[in-house]
């Protein structure tokens, strides 16, 4: 069985996931695309060779009969329309992040799918099927560090360009690790502080670079998150759990072991995609495979929900250099029951 | 459009290999089932839900106007007859290792192969299709060790059950080194010697356990292979190419980074098949998209017929402790120009 | 020439101290010794063979023509007291940690060193003189990583005895950090936070194990220090400086790496003075040779006297849950001009 | 009680060892001194404030009663005769390698001294002192990996001057590996071949580098020994001995971990002095210990003689490529009972 999937938005990131449903995962087919740019769109079909059809709007696309399911890979403000579009629809929606600009865009959202009373919207936070995030997850929830008790995490970018907002450092970065460590510890965050350190000389005037976002849970653990965006020397993603018994991090990405010029060295990598491209495949045929079988087994709306909240409270930390209480509405049974967190 | 193929041998490797086409990869579909065993294929078909037809025997699935390609995964004995037959009927063929039991019999298929006049036949080599070793690959043929000079390597296993004969750490084991080595040096080889060392006292009374192979190529590389196939600790494939300027090391395979119990560590894997799981992968996605372009990007008939005239000069350097030289006839100008190794 | 050494209080490890000036180092002899348990003084004299004279106390001994330089590992509420009695006497003296129980006390002691206007006093900071440490002193004096704009950093221990206090987190365990970073990054501290993250169960009830202390440095450098006094797996040292265009983690103390039972590792100590054993022959061996010249080159009254109000703000900051400030007096140019850091 | 030394010998290494006895080491004080060049050696007196007086030869020096112990730093060809006059006077000799330039010299030595009947020679193999070999040797002592089976080492330089001879390969550099591989299993060789792989384009025309030394030890360890002396990238000894349950490679040394410019490294040493100076000064005080107790504990003059018994072999099967025997005659109860090794 195939799962036939209509794409609203065929930008950089739309272009990507057609291009990996088509040639290297298993289960489905694009059957459909639209585009605010409708020639950009009708390009793609034709240069990957879709047996797909163009639609109008995301609205015409999501209630055609021969879609399946719908992704959203459109501008970022457009989000929430068609996520509750496609929710209306009754049908199966996979949205790059984020779910909704606002945290009350994510609410409506939530809303509608407990409403509808079936899970159909999965979150494109895809550090989640990271092979070393599930990995480290794998060790804490195994109980070979004991109960976690502090997290101690980077996320450095070799250089951002000028269109980087101070905002972006939380939104488009932090969210990261904000999803990421809710599901790894299984845990909800109850306050944020953010610090600024002396700012590097490599960042433009406006930003301040780097951050240490200290997040507290509800369970007392205690996260320092190092944002650095213009550190220079790779893409780095550092995170080590502190438990009762011991630490566990991150894996390194896998490198050849150099000795050379009087180093032993291995090389770190300076492009975010390669550091998670291969968890895009995962993700993606995840869903696939799920919502065949009518299921969401990713990170849900509430999911998006609680990211959008704890990035609102760090945006106000950051503001206001106070400690920022982070409170969360109880979380609905149906997400207990069936927005079940990947490998929980 | 989609590459529609036969499999001949439903065991172990087999069921993988139809399982990874039928649910992980893209661009092919199984049509066509055979084993010596009937009920084993039927039963195949119907628990993966296979939309495939049995066939009586290799030849007739062979010869199936529905089949384009065909997947030998039978009894090795078997191999050469049906990879000869899939020559005959003109089409493309992927062989798990090995090719023939016998040089001669790589040797008669060389010869069809090139009397057919196309390329058609690859060899299940699956570790030049490691991301490991693609990188290491990487970093040789960008001189970043300068030329190679010598190779330190070694192939350990847990445990081997008692049915593991002492040929076996050639043929079965070390047969990997042989040619993955010489894909990674771009080389082939001119002599061999066997040492052993002071066996282990975990290896059965019957079983010369560990061996040390020493392989030298035309252009003088060193090779030293260590066999230890009762290492008891893990399962552990080592290479290192000393260079001119610098030595390069396959990596580690990736793992969480603890500290625990007064160690800092990570894990070594203790099955292969967790090590070269995912090389099973791209390589047979590799074959479905060259075959489908009508090429063959992996592992030819002539490295098939090259690591089995290897593998016979070990066995004898094994037997005899003399240094035995290892030569082949000239490479047909066919497998210079059409049998191009991957990334070469 | 030969310096001769009074020691006051022959303790743990003022024994050490004996043991490895008559031993181990070089160009010092012990020839005097007091303790407030004459039996035990008169007993090292024996035991350790040392041509050495018994004095009545810390005064006598200090007074005494024959004694070159003090050394006092005598009770720590001691110290001051017999530190401002060498000063007077005109005597160089080495003084373990603490310089002395308050701040106030070191600043009595830096008093009495200015009025007197020779340096004399070195305080016990053993770390500066650790080879890891030096060695990462060196990486950013060179440059390599670019302006320090944060430190992350952690001291664990695998348990402490029940009568570990709170306080001592702070005045017995994170000292060495507070002295160490100041050192490093040459810098000084402004304020300070700390946090509880959830508590270990294997601390005791009357512990908060573990704590994180925010320190921020004039230069606007932020330090995240973990301090986990239970954490069972070992007794790890941990530093790593953020620069602008890097990051460097102090060494690994060197371990044989074990391939063994599917792990590669190498060993976590678990005994602290296993880590450090060895900066205390530098130390001593470079105070002896600094002596012998009539120069401090090691950690001065100032370094203790800034270490002290440290502490007291970390302490206060602990209690409290505040961002605490930090603010010394001008420091005095008779330790801009002799009273200088090691490697600086 | 203080050693009164004579040191014969003031080129680089004996100054080096004059400067560690009086400036660093415990025990032992230079009384007496000797060169070929009388100028330099009073020098060495005048800039070093030596309390020693200048003797016009070795002889002299030997017999002069103020001297207790001999320290033989000479030019190599003289060893021999100077080793051989201190057992003549009954006196202590420290002799930097080789002890004598032919294993028939050194059979003389050992004969001299089984003859006198109490130990008194050690040869300067400082490898035996390094912190890493013995934390190797600890770990396979303790049975950590089981019984050694193989050992896989390597002996890489940056470079050699052109005055580097084929020779020096095995007399000059992999002597280390011989006496230290002997010590680390407490085995003995029994066979050796050598190989020559491709040579280096970084090698003066007359120098075959690399070369590597297949050992075979009596227990059937097999040893693979790389010596490549114009390896470019570092001064780098590797070791991993291959047990019968795991492997132990000897600590790579210690070192900041540094991320920058796209790279995860750690620095390579390239000068062999870093690599092993504190081995000499625990090698020096070590025999400085054992001198005023009576005793030899560090490579007796049995050791010297069966490194040189090898490395006649080595460059016999350097010179013919074949597998040459190496036979000691049997070992004088004298160095069981005695000349204990290091450790054992």
């Amino acid at each position: 069985m195939t799962l036939k999937l209509g794409v609203i938005g065929t930008g950089a990131i739309g272009q990507e996931h057609i291009r990996r449903i088509t040639n290297t995962l298993s289960g489905a087919k694009i059957v459909a695309v639209t585009d605010v740019n409708a020639e950009n769109a009708n390009a793609v079909i034709e240069n990957e060779k879709l047996d797909a059809k163009f639609y109008e709007d995301g609205h015409a696309l999501i209630n055609a009969a021969e879609v399946d399911a719908v992704i959203v890979t459109s501008w970022g403000p457009t989000h929430e329309e068609f996520v509750l579009a496609s929710i209306a629809a009754g049908k199966p929606v996979f949205c790059e992040k984020p779910l909704a600009t606002t945290a009350e865009g994510c609410k409506r959202i939530v809303e509608a799918e407990v409403a509808f009373g079936k899970p159909l919207v999965q979150v494109g936070y895809m550090r989640r099927y990271d092979q070393g995030y599930r990995a480290l997850k794998n060790v804490i929830d195994n109980g070979k560090v004991g109960e976690p008790l502090m997290v101690h995490c980077a996320h450095r970018n070799p250089t951002v360009p000028s269109s980087y907002t101070g905002d972006m450092a939380i939104v488009d970065t932090f969210i990261h690790e904000i999803d990421v460590l809710r599901w790894l510890l299984n845990d909800d965050y109850v306050s944020v502080q953010v610090v600024a350190p002396r700012k590097t000389s490599n960042a433009l005037e406006h930003l301040q670079d780097p951050l240490i976002v200290l997040l507290e849970t509800e369970k007392g653990v205690r996260i320092d998150g190092e944002i650095f965006v213009n550190c220079q020397y790779g893409y780095d993603i550092q995170c080590q759990v502190v438990g009762e018994t011991g630490t566990a991090n991150l894996p390194e990405p896998s490198s050849v072991i150099l000795r050379s010029e009087a180093k032993l060295s291995t090389e770190i990598l300076v492009d975010w995609k390669q550091r998670f491209i291969e968890s895009y495949d995962v993700e993606l045929q995840d869903w696939i495979n799920s919502t065949l079988k009518g299921e969401v087994n990713g990170p849900t709306a509430w999911d998006g929900y609680a990211a959008a909240v704890t990035a609102d409270a760090c945006l106000e930390a950051k503001q206001t250099g106070k400690i920022v209480p982070i409170s969360m509405p109880e979380r609905p049974d149906f997400y207990n029951k069936s927005g079940a967190l990947v490998n929980s």
